[in-house]
C-alpha cells in the first residue's frame, strides 16, 4: 500500500476512543468478545442549520485520552470491567442519505450480532434511525430516552424529505421501533412552528418532559419515573448535545438556551443505573463551532457515562 | 437608485427579527395595526471599557430566524396571536450624543403613537435612556425591571461626563421616569469604587437584588414581591446582557463572573406574566467577543420572551 | 402573515449585496431593466471536507455593505453605471441534489432572460454547473475562466456520486457547455491521487496554469494569453475561493497552501478588461472557518471586481 | 538603561493586578507595611497536556483593573481596609525546575516575612508547593483547601517524575507542611486511573469532597464543616481553576466537565469567612485556550474573594 | 494610595513598550534627556465601523516585550544608540471629542518641548489630528507620509460630523499643517462614495500612490521619489494599519482587501532612511478582530522600524 | 489490555500522517524496507515563549490525510514511489531535558539503521539537536538548511540553560555536526539582543541569508547558491515555521512579521531537488495558536515537499 484507501483510514487510520484497542477489522469476527463497541459516524448530510458534525469522531477521539478507566461515583473499573474495543469510523458513501441509513444499520447489526453494546458518534441525528432499526431488530421495540432541546419528530412538508436530522423519532415511532409510551423525551425547550407539533409524539404515547418541567420537578424525581416506567425493557439512549445548555456545549449546530447543564446531563446518565442498556448515541456536536472542545471533552464524559452504566452490568 | 442611502439602508435593508415582515417605513404611518414593533439600535457611543455593541442588531437579527411562533411553556402562537413587525434600525449620526438620544426618543414615541408596544435591541445601555423617556412620556411614570450586573446610576464625576451606558438608571430616577419606588434591580453584583454608590438608587426607594440574595431567595420568590409591587402599573424591561453569566453570554463589554444563568433569566421573563408590559429593551450584547452566536441566540431567547408576554395580553 | 415563510424570508428577507436595492421579486418581471443580478445560493449539500458554505452569502452580503460605487483602478462608478439589483437567494430544498441543480438553473435563466448578467454566490461549487447549463443554453458554447486549487473534474468512482463540488467542470466538459479549448483554469496546486487525473481537463484542450507556472509567467503574461484566446466568446468565471492562499483566504473547506495572493485575484480578475463578461461565480466561502471577516471581505472584493468589468461594459 | 532586563521587567514591568500600587523592590524591605503581596509567577514546566498558564499573570492583571474597591457582600471597602501592593512577576528560570521551586519559596518566604499575606497567581499548579513549604515554614502545619477537579497526590511513576503539576499535594502531604485530617480537597471529579489513586490523601485524612457529593450536601453545609474544622489554623488555599465547569472556565489546560459554577466557587470563598487565611494561590489558568477572557476574569474575582477574607480581619 | 486613580494608573501602571524604561512622570521634566518618547492613546471614538483600537496600546505593549534591540537591516543598536522612553498612556475623558484633541496635542506638545520625538499609538486615526497639530507648532508645515487604504480627507457630509477617523488628513490640508505637495499617501485602494473624493488632497498637491499604482512602481521606486521630494523637510508618519493587506493585518475595523505585504510595509519605512523623522504614529489596530496577536506583533515591528530611523540619526 | 499504556498508544494510536501505513513496532524490525520513515515528537518543554508545539503531531498528522500522492510540479507519485511508513510519535518523559534528547537521537538512529530517511515533525525546535546527532553520526559532518526567523545558536547566558529551543544550531557547531561551512540560514530577520549575536554562526562559516537579503537576490538566486555550495554532500533541512511570515503560518510560538510567503516556503524545498537529503524535520507549529489548520496545512505541505525529494531520488 501507498496510501491506506478511504475505507481503510476510516476504520483503521483513527485514533482510538479513550485510548482503546481497536477491533482487528480484517477478522472475521472482529468484535467476537467485546462487551462493547464505539463507532463513529462521520455523517452531517441532514443537518438543517450549521453543518459539521460530521468531524465529531475525530474530535471527541482526540480529547477522550483524557479520560481514565476508574468512574469515581460508580466506584467501577470501567475499561478492566467491560471489554470495550473501538471499531473504527464507519466508512460511508456522502451523498447517497439511503446509502448511508443502510450502511450504518448494517454495522450496527454486526455489532450487536457479536454479543456487543454499540456505542455511536455521530455525525448528526439523522444516524439514530438506522442504529434504533438495528437495535429494534435485535431487541424487539424499544424503551428510548432521548435527550434533546427538539422533538426531532418532523414531518416531511417542513424540508421537503421525510429523513434528515429533525426526523429520526417520526420514524421511530411509525415504524414501531419504539413500544408505546416508552419514548421518553428530557430536555425541550425549542419554540415550534405550529402548535400542533408537540401533538405528533404524545399521540404514541411519549412523556415529555421540557427543561421548565424539569426544574420543577428536578433530574433524581424524573429519574425515578423512568426508572420505574422503562423497568426490565432494553433501553436505547440517543443523546442530541444541543439537550445541553450551548454555555457547555457550545459546538452544535442548531442551539437553544436554557438548557441542561453538565452536571445535570451527567447525572442524569448516571440515574440510569440499573436499566439495561442496549445501545447509545451521542450526536450533534460541531467541533467547528467549539471553542477548547469543551463541547467535545462533555460528548466523551456522556459516553463515559454510557460505558460505565454498561460496566456496572458487565 | 444605485447603492441604497445610509438610512434606508438601516431601516430597510436589515434581515428582519424572527423573521418577521418589515414595516412598509415610506408609509405615514409605518407601525398601524401593529402589536409590537422590533427597532434595532446600532450605537455603542457610550461604552467605557469594550465596544461593539453597535453590531448587536445585525447579530441577533440573523440568528432569531431560528425562533418559531409557538412558545412552549406558555403555549402561547406569539406571532399568530401578536402583530409585530421589524422597523428596521434607527438611523444614527454616530458621534453626536445629544442628537443619538433625541433620534431614538423621537423613534420609540412613534411606536408608542401608533399603539404598538417597542422591543429595541441595542446598542449599549446609553440607549435605555431616550426609550424610557419616550415610554414615560406616554404612559407616565413606569414600574422599571432593570435586570444588569451593575447598578447604571454612575454620576458626572466618574469619566466626565453624565451621560453614558453607567448612567441611564440615574437620569431615569432624576427625571422621574420612574415611580418612586418601582425600580426593580436585578442581578447586580459587580464591585463598586465608593461604599456609597450602591445608596443613590436606594435612596429613590429601588428594589436592589443582588446575585447573592436571589440565589438565597430563588427566582421564583423574587418574581412573586415583583409582580405585587408592580401590580397594574406600567412596566418597561430595560434588560443588560451582562446580568447573566459570562459563561451564557460571554458577548458583552463588561462582563462579571457569578450572574445569572439563561434558565434563570428565561424563568424570571417568564414570570412576569400578567404584568402590563409597555416597552423592552435588549442590551449590551456585544458579538465581536461572543462565540458561536451564543450571547446572540440569547438575546433573541429574551426578546421572545418579552413577545410572549405581550403576546398573552394581545 | 406572522413570520415570513421560507422561500419569501430567503428573497426578500435578507441584506442586500452591496447596499443594493431588492428586486421587486413579486412583480412578474422582478429583473426588467437589470445589467447585473445578484443572487446568493446558500447550498453545501456537494461539500467532501468542511461544509459551511451555504452561509456565505449571509456574509458576503453583511461585510459588502462597505464597498462603495466608485472604483479606483477601473475609474469606473460601478453602481452608477451599471442598473444592479438584489435577486436574495435562492429558495433551496437542502436535500434533493438533482432538485437543487434544477432550481438554480432556473433561477439563473430568469436572469438571463432579463437581459441581465448574474453573478451568483455559493454555496459550493456545485453550484456552478446549473450556472453554466443556464448560461450555455443562452449564449452556447462558452469560455470558462475557473480560478480554483483544484482541477474538480472528478469522475464519480471518487466519491460514490457524479455530482458533488469536485465534478462541475467535468460535467460542463462532456456537456459540452464549454467551448473546446476555452477552459482557462488558474491557481491549480492541490496534489493529485492519481498521475492521470490531470490528463482529464487536458484531454478537453484546457489551459490549466498551475501556481508554479503563473509564478514563472506572471498575471499580466498570463492575461495577455487569456485575452487573446477568448476574444469575442462570451466568458463566465467561476471562482472558488481557495485559489486564494489560506493566509488571504482561510474561510474555505478545503485549504491548499501556496495559492494566489489577494492582490493577484483582483488584478487578475481586473485584467479580463475587455472580455465578454456573461456571468460569473464566487464559491467555497465558509465562514464558519473566516477570521474576522476577511475571506468574506474578499469574496466581496472579487464580486465589486465582476461587477465593474461589467459596468465598464454598460 | 536602554530596555529593561529581564529580571527587572518582570518585578516592574507589568500592569499591576487590581490597579495597585507596586512595591518598591529597589528598596530594602518592599513589602513592609503591605497587609497582602499578589505575586504572579509566569511558570507552565510542570503541566502534562495544555501548557501556557505562564501567561496568566499578565491576563489576569490586564483583566483585573475592572475590578473596584468595594465588596457588595461583605460590605467592606477591601483595598481601603487592606494596604495591597503588587510584587511584581517573580524571575523564573524557565528550565530547571528544582531552581524554580527554590526561587518561589524564597519570594514567598520575603512576603511572609513582612507580615503581609501572599497571594499568588500561576502558573501551573506546580507552584503551590513551594508556595506551601514557605507558608508551613513560617506557621507550622496547615489546613489547606484544595479545590480542585484532581487529587493532584500523584507518585513519580505516572509521568516519570517526582514534581509536576499533579503532584504538589503528595509532596505537601508527605512534608507535613498539611496538618493531618486538614486537607479540604473540593471539586474533584476527574475519573482515575487505578482505584487505588484515591486512597493516597485519603491515608492522611484528607477530607474529599466529589461534585457528586458536593451536590447532595451544598455549598453552605459543605462550609459548615469545613469552617468547624478548620476552626482557628492558619489556613492555605489553593484553587486551580479547573475545579469551575470549562463553561465558566474554558481557558485552562486538563478540563474536566461537570465542575463548579462560577456562583458556587465564589460562594465557597466568601463562606471562608472568619477563618484565618495564611495565604492562596489561583493557578491554571491558560489564557490562550480562554475566550473573551471570562476565565481570567474569573480568576480575578476569586483573588479578590481571597483579598476581601484578608480584609475583613485587617 | 489603595487602588491607582485612573489617569496615574494609564500612566505608570501600563507594561512599558519594548521593555523600556518609565518616563517619571512626577518629574517636572519627565523627558529630559529623551531621545524618544512613546506615548499611548487609547481613544477609539471617531471609529466608523468596527470600535476597539482603544486596546491597541495594551496589546502592544505587550507583544513589543518580545522585540531586541540590535536591528539586523540597518545594523544598529536602536535602544542603545537612541534614549527611548515609554511616557505612558495618555489620559483621556473617552467621550468628549474636543477635548481629546486637546489633551493629546498637549501631550505631543510636551514630548516636543522636550526634544524628543513623539512615536504614537492609537487608538483609531483620528489621535493623527492633534499629533499633526503639535508637530507643525514646533517644525513648521511638515511633509507627511500617509501609509492607508483610505484617503482619510472626508468632509462632514458623510458621516454629519467633521472629526473622526476618516477626517484627519482633510483638517491637516486645511489647516497648513502639511506643506503643499508634501503629502504622500500609500497604500489607496479603498472604492469611494463619489469620484471627486479622490480629488480633495490632489487640490493639495498630495502624491497618492494606490495598490495597482505602487505594484506597477515597486516600493523601492516610490521611495527614491519621496526621498527626492521630502528631501531636508520635517517628516511625519502616520501608518494606518489597514494599508497591510488583512491577511498580515486582521486585527483592525475597515479592512480592504489588496494591501501591502508585511515586508513592503517594513522596506518602506526603512527606506525612508536619511529623512528627518520627526514624529511617528501607527494607528487602527484592532486587537479584539486579531488572531494570534500577528496585527500587533507588526504594529511593534512598524514602530521599531520608526525608532530605528530616529536612532540613526541619533 | 483495557485502555492502552502511554507508550502504545503514542505509537500506535495516532492518525497516520498522510494516510500512511503505520509501521508495526512490536516487530523486531519495524522500519526494514521503508524509504521514508514519519516520526511525531510532542516535545515542547524547550520553548521561551509560547509552550504549544506538543500537539503539533496531532494536527499536522489530521490534515495531511488531505494530500494525495502525485506532486503536481515535480510529477511524481509520491507515496507510490517511494515506501514512505509511519512510526508513530516517540514516547517521551515529558519533564527530563536530557532524557528526552537521548530519547529522541536513539529513535532517529534506529530509522537511519533500517537505510530509511527520517521525517521528524516536532515539538520545538529543541528536537532538532538531537537528530541532528544521530544523522551525523550515519553520515558524517553535514549540509544543513536551517530555513528561521531566528539564529538558534543562543549561549547558555540568555535562559540560563545551554539547552531549549533557541540553542540546537549553537550545539550543532560546537559538536561538528555541521560541516564547516556549510551551515546555510535562511529566512533571518528577528533582532538581536547584542550585536555580536550574529557573530556565532557566522564564525563557523555559516552562511546566512536575512530576509531583507531574499528579496533582493530572489529565491532562485538562492537556491543556485545552495546546490552549487552543498554538492555531494548529505544534507538535513530543519524548518522552523516560524520562518514563514505570521499571516501564512500564525500557529507559532515566537512569530516575526516580515517572513517567507507560503510560496517561497514550497519553492524553496522543491529547489533542493537534486541534492541529498538525508533528514528533516519541521518543527515550531504551535496549534493552539493556528487558525483553521492554516499553519499545520502549511507543514503538511512542506513534509510533503521534502517526501517529494525523497522520492525523486528512490
Amino acid at each position: 500500500v501507498s496510501q491506506l484507501p478511504a475505507g481503510e483510514y476510516l476504520r483503521h487510520g483513527q485514533t482510538p476512543f479513550f485510548r482503546l484497542p481497536q477491533a482487528d477489522l480484517h477478522s472475521p469476527s472482529p468484535y467476537a468478545g467485546a462487551g462493547a463497541v464505539l463507532l463513529g459516524i462521520p455523517y452531517d448530510g441532514g443537518t438543517t442549520h450549521q453543518p459539521g458534525a460530521r468531524h465529531a469522531p475525530a474530535a471527541i477521539r482526540r480529547v477522550s485520552g483524557l479520560v481514565h478507566s476508574y468512574h469515581p461515583v460508580h466506584q467501577v473499573d470501567v475499561f478492566r470491567k467491560l471489554t470495550a474495543v473501538d471499531g473504527g469510523n464507519v466508512s460511508l458513501p456522502p451523498f447517497d442519505a439511503t446509502l448511508v441509513r443502510t450502511v450504518i444499520q448494517r454495522e450496527v447489526a454486526q455489532v450487536l450480532e457479536a454479543g456487543a453494546t454499540p456505542f455511536v458518534v455521530g455525525g448528526d441525528q439523522t444516524v439514530a434511525l438506522p442504529c434504533l432499526r438495528a437495535v429494534a431488530a435485535r431487541h424487539g421495540p424499544l424503551a428510548v430516552v432521548h435527550v434533546d432541546a427538539h422533538f426531532d419528530t418532523s414531518g416531511p412538508e417542513v424540508w421537503g424529505d421525510a429523513y434528515h436530522h429533525g426526523t429520526p423519532l417520526r420514524h421511530a415511532l411509525t415504524e414501531d421501533l419504539i413500544e408505546r409510551g416508552q419514548l421518553w423525551q428530557v430536555g425541550l425547550r425549542a419554540s415550534w412552528g405550529q402548535p400542533e407539533e408537540g401533538a405528533f409524539a404524545a399521540g404514541y404515547g411519549s412523556r415529555q418532559v421540557g427543561m421548565e418541567a424539569l426544574e420543577r420537578r428536578s433530574v433524581p424525581e424524573l429519574l425515578a419515573a423512568i426508572r420505574l416506567g422503562v423497568g426490565e425493557r432494553p433501553l436505547y439512549v440517543t443523546f442530541d448535545i444541543d439537550a445541553v445548555d450551548p454555555a457547555f456545549a457550545p459546538g452544535t449546530g442548531t442551539p437553544v438556551p436554557g438548557g441542561l447543564t453538565s452536571r445535570e446531563a451527567l447525572q442524569f446518565l448516571r440515574g440510569l443505573k440499573g436499566l439495561r442498556l442496549v445501545g447509545m448515541d451521542v450526536v450533534e456536536v460541531c467541533p467547528v463551532l467549539d471553542h477548547a472542545d469543551i463541547t467535545s471533552h462533555l460528548a466523551a464524559a456522556l459516553l463515559y457515562e454510557g460505558l460505565a452504566l454498561r460496566a456496572l452490568c458487565a
